[in-house]
């Protein structure tokens, strides 16, 4: 009860706020917003580059469209972010959307998939290969217009308490883990948990789970899982990059004057390789303290890889089965992603392969 | 004479226009910029990436900033781009700096080097790695303030008239090569050669020249040298990635109103995104066009590699005994790609090879 009152309260300051604008002279009218997003204020790189968008956004009109960022809970919890704009409680927040896939699992293809596309890869489908069309068709039901603005690259596999040695040792192991990795797991005959990140620790430390993954090294670090968990593993495929996105409602982003929107679309597209590239500048350095505190670095098996890529299609396949909006975008989805890898397999990755390799061999 | 009072003459319009400005109400001035291209039009990927940067910068100040691109020659020759930015001829200009090494071969560290980082790690290097503030340094002292406004990604290797077995066949072979590559060719044994896009062609088929790189797929596609050349290899090692550049006029970018010099500045962080991404998108499709022409596509053979990036290390160090500005950057530099390239080894490089591998399994 009290939720619902504090939410309808909510959406009324939001419109509000947007209907007092004079439809008049667009360049004198003033717009605030509120965003909410989906982590607490500690997580700084992420948290920041929302701030960051938000703040070329005001840099770009002048201060006349300010959106302010509040961290995760102090309007909702994380699970009712695409609700809440939904309802025009808050005009936009910024989630990954992969934690929405209990509403729709299509909308995994907006973070990402297993063994996915990477984060270049990505943002060219979305912007260059027909994927936003696909995505914004999809979100228009749930009076959403959705915004690719930032990525956090592939993730790490996760803390572990015990050597994973080949796939055997993914039988019954419970693991925390978010978004359609989860589903993943659970073909892989693991059990998949959701915990609240402040949980995991003691999680992990009593044993009540086995496994947990976090995000990226920068991130990890913070939550000192290698004192209870010291086997840490890679790559994350859950997500082959994990695209963030600014969610907006959609009344409210139709009475926007076009020059806002124009600096709302541009931060964003701005935020997604600024974030990507802040998480390249602070993952190195945290991935050599974890080690140097003891978190043993592994590569997962090959069977383990395997598995978990064979899941991951016969998942895909199992979803398309059933809902329309991942039927409808899975194929293309699925052929452009082989069109990315049969490219980047001719000049990228031979390149990078090789440089790192030798850079590796001068340290 | 005719050249040099043309240059007198655009410099004067160049600064009367932003000199006419009012400084008082800064959102109702309006300001016209050139920005001369490095490209003719019908290079319309890279074309078009400086086109919808301007486009953005126009709809971002309500067509109050307004940008005019002009391809290659309309104003001035692509080899005299960074000189008619420095004295004011244009307002800005969009270039691979490489092509200004002979005036100061530390400008490459702004395109990238040979066996350099790729285009995600050099964006990390410019914004959160100290990159931009070394590089800005450098500029200063030709009255420029640049800007990171695209990337086309790894390059191809270029076409070949006869097959390469070995490092013994680049001994003596010419090669028509842009940029710093080509200084690093001259060690390994083979003639570098400057030759305008126009007469690639017909150097080829004549055997002037024995080989060619270009760009990539698309642009390659369109000169198709691979009647005349049919061996073409991969990897680009010439430049880890190659980042464009809009140099711009110091004294134009300070006379800005703030609201436009962050127009600015966030459209070419779009595009630098932006820019790959399509370049990405177009590839794949060209290069499956090209080997159905006839291209025979083929990896450098590994002592290529090897000797070329034993070549470059030398030559990075014989320049840094030489060249202020190359000891400067250099070391900085090297220290962050090494951090890049042990941390794309963790994550990205071994997620990206597994899911390349199956994808092209799965065809």
């Amino acid at each position: 009860m009290k939720r619902r009152s504090f939410l309808i309260k909510s959406a009324g300051v939001g419109l509000a706020s947007v209907a007092a604008a004079p439809a008049v002279a667009q360049t004198a009218q003033k717009v605030k917003w509120r965003m909410s997003a989906g982590w607490p204020k500690n997580l700084d790189a992420i948290y920041g580059s929302a701030e960051n968008m938000c703040k070329r956004i005001g840099q770009l009109t002048e201060g006349k469209f300010q959106i302010d960022v509040f961290q995760t809970g102090e309007i909702v919890p994380y699970s009712q972010n695409m609700d809440a704009v939904s309802n025009g409680t808050v005009e936009c927040n910024h989630v990954l959307s992969t934690a929405f896939i209990g509403k729709n699992p299509a909308l995994a293809f907006d973070t990402g998939l297993s063994f996915g596309m990477n984060a270049r890869q990505h943002y060219s489908w979305l912007h260059y290969g027909g994927g936003m069309d696909l995505l914004r068709e999809m979100y228009a039901k749930s009076n959403i217009v959705n915004f690719a603005c930032g990525n956090v690259g592939v993730q790490m596999g996760g803390w572990f308490r015990k050597e994973i040695k080949s796939l055997a040792d993914f039988k019954g192991l419970k693991m925390r883990i978010g978004g359609i990795g989860g589903m993943v797991l659970l073909k892989m005959g693991a059990i998949a948990q959701q915990i609240a990140p402040g949980d995991i620790y003691a999680s992990l430390e009593k044993g009540t789970i086995d496994a947990a993954e976090w995000i990226g090294p920068y991130d990890d670090e913070k939550l000192g899982l290698n004192k209870v968990a010291p086997y840490y593993y890679t790559p994350g495929w859950f997500e082959g990059s994990a695209a963030l996105t600014s969610m907006v409602n959609k009344a409210a982003w139709e009475k926007l004057p076009d020059t806002f929107k124009i600096a709302f679309e541009t931060a964003s597209n701005e935020q997604y390789m600024a974030c990507l590239a802040h998480y390249d500048a602070l993952n190195p350095k945290a991935l050599r303290e974890l080690i140097a505190q003891g978190a043993k670095l592994s590569l997962f098996p090959k069977d383990v890889m395997e598995a978990a890529y064979q899941a991951s299609q016969a998942l895909w396949d199992e979803l398309a089965g059933k809902n329309a909006d991942f039927a409808k975008i899975y194929p293309q989805w699925k052929a452009y992603q082989k069109d990315q890898a049969a490219w980047f397999r001719v000049a990228e990755s031979p390149l990078d392969n090789f440089t790192f390799r030798q850079l590796n061999k001068d340290q």
